[in-house]
């Protein structure tokens, strides 16, 4: 074999998914919606939600039953500012891109609009549906609530998800201001991360049932598993550093993701059955659009809001730092970085789409192939 | 003198701040509305923003001209869902009372609704206005920006103020889960506390020019007056600990709070002049309210919100810890303690109460006097 080339066409990537998705039955046109939220997670540089999940996150689980790759949205509620979706268990992603869709048409009208969404399924990068109201000149939030992974301060049982509380926000830069991460101080992606570069994970990001924290990754990460370690909110151990400050905003997303829906929550969604069998997910998700021109108008709100990014990144900067970013920054440089070259594949995502090629039988040739 | 009782009936007090509200030109109705937010904090045992401020944060600065006792509240846009107030630099407790009150409303018929103030002045605690919402069955978030102090990752200077970014959601409990606190790691008011108690400020929590981290509760103070010194986000120094996500936050509500209603921000909010003299602070609000009846109801919202709390309450706990507690539960308890006792009134705020009575000949007769 000779060298990999581990950059692919950006298109030829995104065909590949839509057909495979369609193979495994979800309809083209959700494929379509699927395949782009990955992408888009490529995009941003952030290999931890693209085109690495769409196996082992979506595809093997629609295989094991557990994901539904027909989605059948259920309006519950409608009125004209707001939408409750119950999403039956299929792609929690196509039902985000029918409320996004839903919110921003009644934040033209209105100038706010929210929905929930319970029952559903793994839904992306939450950036993704902020993302379609800043495309319409809108604010986007939204959270999600997942598997209990981290425990309140004073606690040390995993109790709630790494919950994400995000907002994209316009600015008049080239492009947005998007904070898009959990509001634990660290998501397990980052440990498996550290532990692959047999590194130690720093002091004060996970708590043992001891209560002190944990650092060796690899121990971290197998106690993980059988729920005697818990990720920190953010601000750390105990109350000191503002730990409960993170825990609050970790518990907020997780009222907002099941209470505005009335859907389970917390335990609940551990994602196996007291046998260990594997159980249906049933995640839920809110989302609220505010358009500016409600207020003091989209040009008004983008300059103020670049304004502010431009004066944060020019004020003075630690001795040895060269920048300081402001959010959606490196997400943006890593799409100027890749979006001639292609999307990286690494070697195990290689594999993963050369197999799904050859057992679905698609006529594929992929660049790392030669 | 005899020993001092620093508890004061409620009322007496909130009787007696109206009067010298009333005193320095503010009228009576509004009077009474500043009052009230001031004892609210008080009553949730939040010292610091409570009637230890009643003298230096308003009556010094109307006094000063920086703060107008007359609350010009002009209505700069109004839409179904939506308002935008300019405050005029009068009381910023007066406008935010306005708002939140034309909001409740808004919400009750669209569900939703959203505010923006400008031109204002201190609002009291952020906790106020969302726990209006809250009474009135619905979930309240509102931020401030507020002076420059905190400095963002990788830099040093103070440029955000301490920006609350504040939710008040209706549970099934006796009391709301309210999370109202600033989205840096600590305030100067809990530094001033430090200092009084001779204690070193934990590390990891003020910055230095050279970006190392200061622990003399002293020179902090001191650096922070000469803009030497700043706080750091939520999360820390760096980017390891999740620094980056509580500057975040922070840049959050820095743009919510100027761009929506077009005011100004960071270094603009540090209310002096070139020349040292004392400036207007022209500072900014935003307030959003949801209506859950909207969405499942009221009821399925509070008992899933309840259920929430219940839950991270009874998880297992760190060793030595004898309590989890969720957001507002301290707050709640601080007011059983307190409700027939009544406000305790320090020393520095007897001697306050006692020269504004005096100088202003008011009929007041305070139980510390006895």
């Amino acid at each position: 074999m000779t060298e990999t080339r581990p950059y692919v066409d950006w298109k030829l990537v995104n065909d590949f998914m839509i057909d495979v998705f369609e193979a495994y039955g979800v309809p083209r046109e959700d494929a379509a919606i699927c395949a782009d939220v990955l992408l888009e997670s490529d995009r941003r540089g952030i290999e931890s939600h693209g085109c690495n999940r769409f196996k082992p996150i979506y595809l093997d689980r629609i295989k094991l039953g557990t994901l539904k790759p027909v989605t059948e949205i259920e309006i519950v509620k409608e009125t004209p500012t707001t939408v409750v979706i119950d999403a039956h268990d299929g792609m929690g992603m196509v039902a985000s891109h029918k409320m996004m869709t839903m919110l921003i048409e009644k934040a033209r009208t209105y100038g706010l609009a929210g929905g929930a969404i319970m029952n559903s399924t793994h839904y992306g990068i939450a950036g993704y549906w902020t993302g379609m109201a800043e495309k319409a000149g809108m604010i986007g939030i939204s959270g999600t609530n997942a598997r209990p992974s981290v425990a309140p301060t004073f606690g040390v049982e995993p109790m709630m998800g790494t919950n994400p509380l995000t907002w994209t926000i316009p600015t008049d830069e080239p492009f947005p201001f998007n904070f898009d991460c959990a509001t634990s101080t660290i998501q397990n992606g980052k440990i498996e991360f550290y532990e692959r570069m047999g590194k130690d994970t720093p002091a004060g990001l996970v708590v043992n049932r001891e209560g002190e924290t944990m650092t060796e990754s690899g121990k971290i990460l197998k106690d993980m598993r059988r729920g005697q370690a818990a990720l920190l909110p953010l601000g750390g151990l105990g109350e000191e550093t503002g730990g409960y400050k993170g825990y609050g905003f970790t518990t907020i997303v997780e009222i907002m993701s099941s209470a505005l829906c009335g859907g389970p929550f917390m335990k609940a969604l551990n994602g196996v059955n007291e046998d260990g069998s594997p159980k249906l997910y049933h995640l839920g998700h809110f989302f609220f659009v505010i358009n500016p021109e409600f207020f003091m108008g989209l040009e008004t709100f983008k300059k103020t809001a670049g304004e502010i990014c431009r004066a944060l990144r020019a004020s003075a900067k630690a001795p040895g730092q060269d920048r300081i970013y402001t959010a959606g920054e490196k997400e943006y440089e890593a799409w100027l970085e890749r979006k001639d070259k292609g999307v990286p594949v690494g070697e195990s995502i290689q594999k993963e789409f050369i197999q799904l090629r050859d057992e679905l039988g698609l006529d594929y040739h992929f660049p790392f192939e030669d």
